[in-house]
């Protein structure tokens, strides 16, 4: 059975090559490495990028313990001294308002007899492009058939309702797929979740590298900045107000800056902004919905 | 007694006094009105300006009612069927980064048999001016003096504790005032505390003004413009993450546009971002703390 040094070594093996592949995309950009550590135990190396086409782009990764505090422990449910926690989390936010930002996450955790697995992966386009859309729904949907063909319809359930801005009542973007809690009690070993995860983790770098050359290259207008700077606000909204892991990350001491390098470079709030009816800015707020079938989007929908 | 009715007068009356003055400050700028319903009750008024000086800033009157809701009673530990509550808030955003943000709110509750007023004033200069600090604190103690001369200190130190960004440990700038829940167990009577309330108010305009004529005008550079964008994350980073109000009305379904009204125009977010030794911007976070004296700020501390 996979060990957590071993979950531990693959994880940063998927950073650096992550890495590794993002420069070659950007061309000028280089990570710069930021190692950190707990004071409780571990640590993590930040990696961040300043590039041509890549904004501002985290691709972080930790193995962190502690002692399990009694907020952990109700929330949890769950009695243990000692935590173990290890993921890679990304988030590329591009230059090109055509470009969506992408966010992707791996994550292993245990607590005495407790472990589990969980993570995903997320686009939140600033323009929907529904081919694209269907897609990115359709890589995700052969990545978790490899594990079993009812991952796809659970985890894109899950991740429209996980990447939802309530106060909004609008989807952070086009969703993808969520997961949290993966354990023995799905019917799978360990290695086999673990196998799972890597795949999602794997399948990240040829899923940007499609949207990539599709996207980057493409001209843009000061109204699609503008409208981009908005969303990016949006995103803002989501990740401080919503996002789970961010909210539970502040509030119990993790470490702020790489909890908060999924915040775009910049933003702006414009109050009551309207889009024209029938823009492409009006077209892109319909479509962030729950629910949506992409996998199957016809064009007629 | 002042009654529900009177009290909504008076505070619709602090919002068309404060436009107006504000609009003679900016000289160019006028304040949109934007009137607004909700639909359990109520509504509200929410003028916005776009300035030559107020890159933007929110004035907001609301008198709103509805169904007392589980959450709302537990949170309150009371009974009762329907709410009321009038308030106005503003948050005003400058161009200039020497030019602090400011935020003031007043606020009334009633539910069946109880009721209390709470609001405040605080400011967060991108670049803390101590003497200037000082001068806005002994405006605030002056204008708490007329109703109870034990009242600033409570307050300031409210405030300390309630502009507290934890995951940055930090304040959001020097404080002011902060106060909830007064009612009659603080020995006064309704009509007292709406005086106080209104008096506070009403001392927002002139201390505005005097903050207005000192910084205004001043010229300011690039990096102090950089900084400010910055400093702008850090205030969307705590209404957002902690302040109570906001999170409350983004969870019970409030207006979002109108409680959103205090995010900054446009704000940057930096991976680290770590000022120079000795540097007026180090030197801001060192004055970024709890507990700190302004009122007898000497220079020497």
């Amino acid at each position: 059975m996979i060990t957590l040094h071993e979950i531990q070594t693959h994880f940063k093996a998927l950073q650096s090559s992550i890495c590794e592949g993002l420069e070659l995309l950007d061309g000028v950009g280089e990570f710069q490495s930021d190692p950190w550590q707990m004071a409780s135990g571990g640590g993590g190396i930040s990696r961040v990028i300043h590039g041509v086409h890549i904004e501002k782009g985290g691709v972080n990764f930790s193995a962190v313990s502690g002692p399990v505090s009694e907020k952990l422990k109700k929330l949890l449910q769950k009695e243990g001294d000692t935590f173990f926690a290890t993921g890679v989390s990304i988030v590329l936010h591009p230059v090109n308002p055509l470009m969506p930002v992408i966010h992707m996450n791996v994550r292993y955790f245990e607590m005495a007899d407790a472990w589990w697995f969980g993570g995903g992966i997320d686009l939140t386009p600033h323009y929907i492009d529904p081919e694209q859309a269907r897609d990115f729904h359709r890589s995700l949907k052969a990545a978790c058939d490899q594990s079993d063909p009812s991952y796809y319809a659970e985890f894109k359930q899950w991740a429209d309702d996980y990447f939802f801005v309530r106060h909004r009542d609008e989807t952070r973007g086009i969703g993808g797929i969520f997961f949290d809690r993966l354990d023995a009690t799905r019917g799978k070993s360990k290695d086999e979740l673990f196998q799972f995860v890597l795949n999602v983790g794997q399948s990240f770098l040829p899923i940007y590298q499609k949207l990539w050359h599709q996207n980057v290259h493409r001209s843009y207008t000061e109204q699609e900045k503008r409208w981009q700077m908005l969303r990016r606000g949006r995103y803002a909204e989501f990740n401080l107000v919503w996002d789970r892991g961010t909210r539970f990350g502040l509030e119990t001491g993790g470490r702020t800056e790489s909890i908060l390098m999924s915040l775009p470079p910049s933003c702006h709030w414009m109050y009551n902004y309207t889009p024209e009816p029938d823009s492409r800015e009006q077209m892109t707020l319909q479509l962030l919905k729950k629910g949506i079938d992409w996998i199957n989007w016809s064009g007629g929908q």
